[in-house]
């Protein structure tokens, strides 16, 4: 057979993808995922965005590469810090384009720990080396990230800033100013992943830091927590230079996305009712997280420490005197699936931190609390074992 | 600014975007794209698979990176021929996906010349090396593959065999056998690109060289002629070994292609009038075909060789006198748009064709003969001047 190219070589399978099979088994409870809430889409008000797709044939041709101008120029106005934005297929393909724009192997990236690992997965493809900053609750810690900017030639520092996946941590505005300023001081860019940042149950939201940048910086935005994956718009946002290599790379790879999703999209986004379904959205997420947290408590308050997210989808937990491995593949045999969180560190990193991540979007209160159960029985099990 | 990436440094830069704002001057008559009618969309059928996607939530929850199972079962019952199908965003992604898995920086592709420019632009993108072959009316030189073939370490060879972008070529039945022949002999894999075999406007349709081949093959297929290409869907088949690194690429990639669009596309397909839509769009383009082919007869014979193409969106003019180049500026400036056939041709190869591409599936038959007479015009003044 034709032999495969390095960069397919050198990346990891998906442990998710892997074990989707498992996770699908009749009767598991699944913490696994990170999936939004089918039955919280907002039915009404795509079937309207739906029945607006009748009728327009000039959507249905081949399209601008960098989007929709009425979509774009809808993005632009409620992100008034970025110059230009192109419309991409999720905002996975932005960072697919960002990567292959600007990394040739070898190229050194800069990620935290955790990471989300759809963005580990392209710097393996991009055969670049990806170096990490140690993290903490309220965003990188500082010293390491001067330590690991001067030491090296970091080409740019990928960060979600705004309820991580897989940690859910959001970094306070002080560091926000921090890393700014340390990334300004050694010129490198930063790539601003913001999949999440919508999605805040409680607090009022912090700058990006993209607006604090001095030097080169993207903004990736998603439509897939707050409105629905499946169509896949997404978007970049940085300076005309910094997006004109995307639209180039993009018109090369898949031509432009989708016109009537990016029509859809906006229909949805800019329907009068949208508001209201993002506010009661918010809410149905909130009270999970607060089944979650809950269980987590009764339950499991001597095998885990945890901080409550503000936002996002996951509550991430570090396990007292667990592995994380260990845990996961027992949890398996007793119907609950959780992944573990050393799948989230670059692959040449060390691993400081035993944790697990839970998704409360996706499972019912009861089903949580219910899942919660079986984990404590199986971490009380593996200690009695051990 | 960040620096660009080598691969995106040698990419050429598209004439046909770089120039698409001249060819959208007013007055302007375009010869030189490559879109379907847009009048001739199947409203009606779009309307109803519209309509379709209310009420269906999951279609909008993520989904699986190969795609939709329902259009990956009908793909795969309409063309036997091959093992498994991955759907992509346009038979474009495909390709990309091909050369993302299989091409490391200076490998060897080699294309038909001319080749198609987008393939052309996937080719520098993963910064393969693009040998060249000669082609002829009925397909590849045969005696020029086999040495090509034999002197080189060619990965893949990528073709067009049905009414190829730009120059309508078919394969005839005997070089599709003796291309297989060669390729197996060479162990030398196989990318069969096919967006125009469905736009056939007379003859017996030919075996796909996929299925003639005994080693590595993928065949692309798309929907973009023969029903729109706004909903970018398209796929590649070939063997489950073969396409599993291009799901593991595609899902670090964009996770998986719109599924609205993938269930609205199997909804137009399957309706029971798309068989009747698919009928009188070839025989629309079909009379469009001929009153181009009339028009060159009739007022540019002096200066063009052409043949007539069976199928496809553009009749190649080989210019007997002119040059390419120079014809296609001094067109703009009389108001019509062309592209010279070099823009065809692989960065590195010789151009041995002094050529013209013209489309015939976007103006009507007046447009067209007008746009004939303004190039007759131009070619007329051009050999007094020159």
């Amino acid at each position: 057979m034709i032999e495969l190219s390095n960069r397919v070589k050198q990346t990891k399978e998906s442990y998710i993808r892997n074990i989707l099979k498992v996770f699908q088994q009749p009767g598991m409870l699944s913490l696994a995922g990170g999936l939004p809430d089918t039955h919280r889409f907002p039915q009404s008000i795509l079937a309207y965005a739906a029945a607006e797709l009748a009728d327009q044939p000039s959507i249905y041709q081949y399209g601008a590469t960098e989007g929709l101008t009425e979509l774009r120029e809808f993005i632009l106005a409620s992100k008034p810090f970025a110059e230009e934005v192109i419309i991409t297929s999720g905002s996975q393909q932005a960072l697919d384009l960002i990567a292959r724009c600007y990394l040739n192997p070898g190229d050194q990236v800069l990620c935290e720990t955790p990471s989300y690992l759809g963005a580990l997965q392209i710097f393996d493809l991009a055969e670049a080396e990806t170096l990490s900053v140690d993290s903490e609750q309220d965003g990188p810690n500082l010293a390491h990230l001067e330590q690991v900017l001067a030491a090296n030639n970091v080409k740019f520092f990928y960060a979600v800033p705004d309820f991580q996946n897989p940690s859910s941590r959001c970094w306070s505005q002080a560091k926000r100013q921090a890393v700014a300023d340390l990334l300004a001081k050694y010129k490198v860019a930063f790539v601003e992943d913001a999949p999440y940042r919508e999605l805040r149950y409680e607090g009022e939201p912090l700058t990006t830091v993209t607006e604090l940048c001095k030097g080169d910086a993207f903004y990736l935005g998603s439509f897939s927590k707050i409105a629905t994956p499946g169509m896949r718009v997404g978007y970049a946002m940085a300076s005309k230079p910094l997006l004109a290599p995307l639209i180039k790379v993009k018109q090369a790879s898949d031509l432009h996305s989708a016109l009537p999703m990016q029509k859809m999209l906006l229909s949805t986004i800019t329907h009068p009712d949208f508001g209201l379904h993002l506010e009661q959205l918010k809410s149905h997420y909130c009270s999970r997280r607060d089944a979650l947290v809950s269980a987590l408590q009764k339950h499991l308050s001597d095998y885990v420490d945890f901080a409550v997210p503000q936002g996002g989808m996951f509550v991430w937990c570090r396990l007292k005197q667990h592995q994380a491995q260990h845990i996961a593949a027992a949890a398996l045999k007793a119907k609950v699936a959780i992944v573990p969180g050393d799948e989230f560190w670059p692959a040449r990193s060390t691993v400081n931190d035993q944790a697990i991540r839970l998704n409360f979007t996706a499972l019912d209160s009861k089903g949580l609390e219910q899942a919660v159960i079986r984990l404590a029985t199986v971490m009380q099990q593996s200690q009695a074992s051990g």
